[in-house]
């Protein structure tokens, strides 16, 4: 059968610990989700903050310790390129949250925790497709490209063309998956990934740049064409929307009858 | 002087990161203790969920990711059987959470986070005396065994048998740590175990189960007996109950001045 | 430049993972901005217990987990003197965790899990300058001492002196990180630090506890000094507090629009 991931790997496109097949794939059948079932009741009325931010702060901290192993892990070793893709993980998270957390302070007047947390998940996104074939120059830049980016995609963009994407699966995985798959062509650098047989590895240049944006638009048309198809026949079939009451009364209390603490 | 222990390793009884020795030991002893204190004030009248289903999760997570330094950490070594306990742990553990939480679904009609966390707790403590034994399709069976076990255990025979165990360190510790050592003598793989002097390693076979049921029986026994004895010697010499009034309060505040969050 | 950590080493002081670098320079640092600021609105008048103990309870043990990487990590390889340095890292922390809870026990009449966790903190302070250099041993001497005095610095000795050191920087940090400073000279067991150029390695003995006190003196006085003209300075040029009423209103809110949950 033809597949993405597949057709992905025959184009040499880079992607070091899955930027394109996770996080592209998962924010762009996110917003397909969100486009097909449509807004929240009272989306755009009521206060849809989140729930609690300290609980918010303690998931984006444990996701950050455990996004080492996932982007350090991908190196399948205790070696060298295992080493970097830790360091450039930090670096471009670190920077990416701090961009985000400017960025609102200029625009919004006020630099937030969440708005650092988001930073900091735009970044581990951005950054993953990139761990193991940059330095660290490069995880920085990549960072703080991704901080902004993901910053206009989150709180512009997606108010412009009005989706209710409710955890920013696309404005922050979709677009900070894009920002990564980019500039891994960019920033490239050949002997983290080189091999006996193919002594060079991945170098960044114009020629990876157009192979990365080839790879995104795959990832983006498939996923988001199948997403869509599979979305409306489960809304056929079995319905993808609780009652209006039931979204109101909340799903943790009608589909699990738990309350948060 | 004589004890289990000693008695377990002439045994021949598996047993790789403690399942006997430390959680069938502890859940005996735990429902000793429950039977000597006997039942909270307004157990069965009033409302004695956790306090906090947050809190629960995030310990929960923690101890998930915690206890693979515990089970990998058992081969002293990084090298394949580590390697191999991690998969195994992550596996049972991901089973028994899914088990308990589609049978709470069956029997109650709502799957609970609250499920899920004590299904992946039941699948930690019954993957640990196998971790180092077992290879992924045994890590798989002990896991759904143990969830589905251990969700009747702690939510069907605790009721029936009457005891108040508020943690159910019986109904998971004690029956999973069972279900786990038995289940070690049958999905046991040889080559994990195997050594220059024993080439053959622990083999699942009828023989190596009776041998799990024997330790099984002689840790219920021993700690039962031992844990019974010294509780009643301490609820004699110093009393093991706070007052009436002093439980009503809350022993956090009576004992230590402090409120939780 | 001359610089006090280029001094440091000159003066021959062991300092494993930046005890006198990082904790005593930042709580004597800590020290001087409560001294410079001035006391919170209300203090020693109002109720300033700690938000919510269950966060506190969680941050002090991912504190605790991630320590062990900073020192042994300090070892710069997967070696035996990490490994120490994990041990005693472990040791410490929970000798002075207990420390601090039975010396409140013995003062207030009750042990209090805030106590635990603060004596916590001070362990893993006090043992990271001694963590490539003693052995279990000293690493449990150097904790229950850690626990004992930072109990009575952050209880006792703060409200004499009467500064608001609100997370106790100079109390457990400052005060924690003199401790485990002068203790290293005690307790060092040479072999752990031996290298080829120096066979004798790092001898816990009087002269040693002399050199680690000139350390500890060189970083009071140059860390104290330049943190209070660096206050004073930002104090004469964009100031250092927030207007009563945004105190009182509450810096979340007023500074970041936030609150925490």
């Amino acid at each position: 059968m033809w597949s993405a991931t597949g057709w992905l790997g025959t184009l040499g496109a880079a992607d070091f610990a899955g930027g394109t097949a996770v996080h592209i794939n998962a924010g762009i059948a996110g917003l397909m989700a969100a486009l097909v079932m449509g807004k929240r009741t009272g989306y755009g009325r009521d206060n849809m903050m989140p729930y609690n931010l300290s609980y918010a702060v303690i998931g984006a901290s444990l996701l950050w310790v455990g996004w080492f192993g996932f982007n350090a892990g991908s190196a399948v070793g205790a070696n060298g390129r295992a080493g970097m893709a830790m360091a450039v993980t930090q670096i471009a998270t670190a920077a990416a949250a701090l961009a985000w957390a400017f960025a609102e302070w200029l625009v919004k007047g006020k630099p937030s925790v969440l708005g650092a947390i988001s930073g900091a998940v735009a970044g581990l996104v951005a950054i993953t497709p990139a761990s193991g074939f940059v330095l660290p120059g490069g995880g920085l830049a990549i960072g703080i490209v991704a901080g902004l980016v993901c910053f206009w995609s989150a709180t512009s963009l997606k108010h412009k063309l009005g989706y209710d994407d409710s955890l920013d699966a696309f404005g922050v995985h979709g677009v900070g998956g894009i920002v990564g798959a980019l500039l891994t062509g960019v920033f490239a650098y050949g002997p983290l990934s080189a091999t006996p047989s193919s002594p060079q590895g991945i170098v960044g240049s114009w020629h990876q740049v157009v192979i990365q944006a080839e790879a995104v638009a795959a990832t983006l048309v498939w996923s988001g064409v199948v997403s869509f198809i599979l979305l409306k026949i489960v809304d056929l079939v079995i319905g993808l929307r609780v009652k209006p009451e039931e979204e109101i009364e909340g799903l943790d209390i009608v589909l699990h009858g738990e309350q948060l603490g």
